[in-house]
This record gives C-alpha cells, sequence and structure tokens, in this order.
C-alpha cells in the first residue's frame, strides 16, 4: 500500500529518502563548481513544492537570466520524471529523455527516486545536487554577483538562525509533514501527522497576526518555503493527503499571507495549479486509484486583496 | 475498478440500481400492511444518507413512538450491512446478525445490494419496502392518525407538486449527484457529475437567498432530502468523492440554510458525524486504499447562529 515501499516505517509512516548528490556551486569555485553565467540548468517539475522553491528564489533574484530551467511533465511513469513537455520528448538542452538518464549518467549506481529539483552542470554533464535544501540558500548566498539590481536578500546573514529554526518546523511538520499525512499507511500515523501539521499551522497564523513576514519584516527563505505547501493546500493536500482540519482559505491570517506572498512579483506566475493537480491525483495511483483529477477548487481568491501591510 | 461493477454504465458513470421491495403501509390497510403502533422496525444506518431521511421524519413527526430503529454498524463488510453495535452483535428484534438475513428470508432470490433502509414487518417477519423515496412520504401520509400533535405537515397537498419537481433535480445531480462524482470510473463521466451538482446547488441558493425553506414558506421533505446530503458535504463528499469547488461552509447562503435545518429541533441530534465518515472512507476501499479516515473538518460551525428568519 505504500507509495514507495523503501520510504514507510514498519509503524506506517512516510520517511523522506536522503538525497544523494550534495555538491555545491560556491562564489569562489573552491568546490570545483564556480559560479556562472549559462553554465548550468535547474530541472524542476512546476507540481513538486521542493523544486518550487528554487523556482520562486530564482525568479526573485533574477536568476532566470543565468540558470535555464527545464520542465518535466507532471505526471510520472514507473520510469520517472519525463521530458514529454519539449519537442520530440526530449530535454533541448542534454537530450534526455528522462530525468533518471541525467541521474545514472552522473552515477551509474544511483540506485533511489529520481527528484526534482536537479541541479544540472552543462559543461561536465554531471548533477552537481538535488539537495534542495542548500540550493536555494546557496542561490541566495553564493550567486550573489549575478543577481539582479534590487534582489532582495532572501537569507540575511543577522536573520540565519531564526530563519532556519523556523525552517526545520516547517519542513517535518508542514512541508514534509503534508505526505506524512497522505502517505501513511496507518490510522495512527496518520493522526499523528496531522496533529502536527494543524499545531505548526496554528503557531505561525499567531505570529502572522502581528507581522507581515515569518521572520523579520521583510521577505525571506521561510515564507518560500512555507508558500509553496500553502499554496497547494487547498487543490490537494486538503483532499488527496486528508488534510481536511479546514481549508487554508478558512484560516483568515494565513489565507491573506498565502495571497500576499502569491501576489508579490515573480511568485504567482510560477504557480500551476493544473499541472500540480494532475500530479497529484495522476500518479499517486496508489491513495487515488482511478487517477481522476479533481475540477475543483475554484482559485479565484488567490488574485483577491490581502490587505496586508 | 468500480464500486458496484453491475451499477456502472460503458462510459464508467455510475447507475444506482433499483429498489426491490415496494409494498407499502398504508392507512386504511389496503395494502395488507396497515399503520399500527408498535408493529414495524425501520432499518438504518446513521451514515446513510438514504436512510438519515426516514430517521429525520419519523423523529420530526413523533413516530419515532410508535416505530422501532435498528441500526447497523456503519461499516458494511463483504457480506454487507452487520449489526456488530447490538448486543451479541443481533438485531435484538429480528434476532438477525446481517440485514441480508431479513432480505433472503423476504425473498430467497434477492440478489441485489442489500440497502438501507429497510422497512420491516415484525408480524408477517418480512421486509415491507426498502422503497426509500416512498417510505417518508407514507410517513407524513399513511401514517397521520399517529403523529405527535403538532407535527409539522412535510408534505402538505398544495404544494406535493413544487416539492416533487425540486426533489426529482435535487435526487439527480444532488443526492444521487454526489455518488455519480465518487464512483465515476471515467475523468467525463466524473465531470459531468460535477458540472450538474455544483448548477444544482446554485440554483437553490438563488432561491433560499429570499426564502428560508425550499418550497412554500414552511420545512417540506424537500428540505430533508436536500439536507442529507449538504450535511455530509464537508465532511465526505469534498474530499472522498471530489465534489470540491467549494465546502459548503463557502456558500454562504447554503451553509446558512443547512444550519438552520440542522439546529431544528428533532434534526441535528440524527447527525452522527464519526459513523458517517468512517462509513464512507472505510466502506470504500476502491477509491480510498488506505482505509484511513480524515480527523477534520471541524464539525463545530454547525452549532454556530444561523440568522435565517
Amino acid at each position: 500500500m505504500a507509495q514507495f515501499v523503501a520510504e514507510t516505517s514498519k509503524a506506517g509512516a512516510f520517511v523522506r529518502q536522503p538525497n544523494h548528490f550534495t555538491d555545491r556551486v560556491t562564489a569562489d569555485g573552491s568546490s570545483g563548481y564556480p559560479v556562472e553565467s549559462g553554465c548550468y540548468r535547474l530541472f524542476v517539475s512546476l507540481a513538486c513544492p521542493w523544486a518550487h522553491r528554487a523556482i520562486i528564489v530564482r525568479r526573485l533574484l533574477g536568476l532566470d537570466e543565468h540558470i535555464s530551467l527545464g520542465i518535466v511533465d507532471p505526471i510520472r511513469d514507473e520510469k520517472g520524471w519525463r521530458f514529454t513537455l519539449d519537442e520530440g520528448g526530449r530535454d533541448p538542452v542534454t537530450g534526455a529523455a528522462y530525468l533518471s538518464e541525467l541521474y545514472l549518467a552522473s552515477d551509474p549506481s544511483f540506485s533511489g527516486r529520481w527528484t526534482v529539483p536537479t541541479f544540472y552542470d552543462t559543461k561536465t554533464q554531471r548533477i552537481v545536487t538535488n539537495d534542495y535544501p542548500q540550493i536555494t540558500l546557496d542561490f541566495s548566498t553564493q550567486w550573489r554577483s549575478l543577481h539582479k539590481s534590487g534582489a532582495p536578500d532572501l537569507y540575511p546573514a543577522t536573520l540565519r538562525a531564526d530563519i532556519d529554526a523556523v525552517n526545520a518546523d516547517v519542513y517535518a511538520d508542514v512541508n514534509n509533514g503534508v505526505y506524512r499525512c497522505g502517505f501513511a499507511d496507518s490510522q495512527q500515523a496518520y493522526e499523528e501527522a496531522y496533529e502536527r501539521l494543524f499545531h505548526r499551522l496554528d503557531v505561525p497564523s499567531e505570529r502572522l497576526s502581528h507581522q507581515r513576514y515569518l521572520v523579520g519584516d521583510q521577505l525571506t527563505e521561510a515564507d518560500i518555503r512555507f508558500f509553496t505547501t500553502l499554496v497547494r493546500f487547498d487543490a490537494v493536500y486538503h483532499g488527496h493527503f486528508k488534510a481536511n482540519r479546514q481549508k487554508l482559505a478558512e484560516f483568515p491570517v494565513l489565507w491573506a499571507y498565502a495571497r500576499d506572498l502569491f501576489q508579490t512579483p515573480g511568485v504567482g506566475e510560477t504557480v500551476d495549479f493544473d499541472q500540480i493537480k494532475r500530479h497529484y491525483y495522476a500518479t499517486h495511483l496508489n491513495i487515488n486509484p482511478t487517477g481522476i483529477v479533481p475540477v475543483g477548487p475554484d482559485v479565484s481568491g488567490w488574485q483577491t486583496p490581502h490587505g496586508r501591510v
């Protein structure tokens, strides 16, 4: 019954696999992968919340002019993510039909799930990293020389301790917490994940009732990471993953906060509700055997005034 | 993939089976089943919307003193509805362990689904009827001599044409429409059912914005039939059946209307959200293979003031 047998504990809980490629691009090039315009390619699914972080941060910092984007089909098949959205079904830069080809070319012994985001070096033709938590932090800190003028500082040195602390809780209980709800194999594992998830939505609801962003008075990495789960909440997690105490739209503060982020230039245009819904509902046949994709919810509310200052 | 193979069309649509037992209890006894206090037994599941109509009407008319109630376990097994809530796992009046025993004792050739409500004559020890649309109408019209003092007239002669017309639309698109969403075997069949469902929720939303009840200025059978689907909407149909354009709680008029009915004496106390959720989520393993029952939604809103006059 488990989505991924290797990622299910004896108690029926979902335990996400570790990331495999953990090299980094660095400003000084000491890692062997120097910052360079036009050299790297970011592979994403528009459906995937982990990849979505990188898409947003890349856009906000103006790195979209320097790092190209490869987009996989939202529907995985048994061989994983596919380049079926591209002409001829192949990524135009690497020629790959499946993302797995790039994983195996980089490490023939790789045997986990092929994941996005995948950060790829077109020169060495190898995957640099699929370590999603580090990719966005490196965009903010290592790629600074290529940021656009006026780019926000999403990971300011003075706020890092707070951001890291918020991120850790949000990761465990929200970003991954929704998956722990949806992929639980036992009622007990589900209920524990559900309690932690909604607790972790109530805590920032309180904080966000008197400040606009999660940490400090500016948009940071913490907001981006929270947002990518919130924007999928009513469309997918509420029904498909049974995260249904209430909809995001029924949390007055969080819903206004999420709309504020959605309406931030560079953010809302990265959201593709159609691909998000098709990915989850058509790929997880273990929890949605018919593969039928819901027509709802009505997403027009995302464009309504948020009133936050 | 279909819940019931015999009830799925070639296009993947859910087609409900006809009712089998269609005798009636009549005021004059001409049917062979005369109205009589203490003689009949109504078998229901608290989860089932078709049975729920009969539970509510029985209560509102004061027939609970004259017709006994047998309640099956909300979880069906492969042999159907069970009396596992009763001591020893047997219905105390008939001694049956399964509802199917009463069907087969009444007609050894019966081969459909065993359904609730089932209206049973304890004298002849036979099922009188499982024809749920007629059962409640007969409670209102044939059982009048046993109604409590001040009982409402839920099917007044002057309004019957209107009530029947509303009921026909609500049945097709709402009562059965939610099942047609949830049990659809194709995207097309689902989407057609979804469009009809939400159209049929928008139409009465308009009507109910300027009148308290669906037909005339009084509570009628039409409201009861609409209510039993509405009260299950957010708890089950929204997620489990993908009826998710919006929640009932996101329809301002319908949500107030439904709360008004819920708070009508005799109605709200017949609603068992726990049994409703356990029935749908734990019984339909074809669309919820894990059998996990959602913790949400928060149902406290049902008790909030409705403001309708």
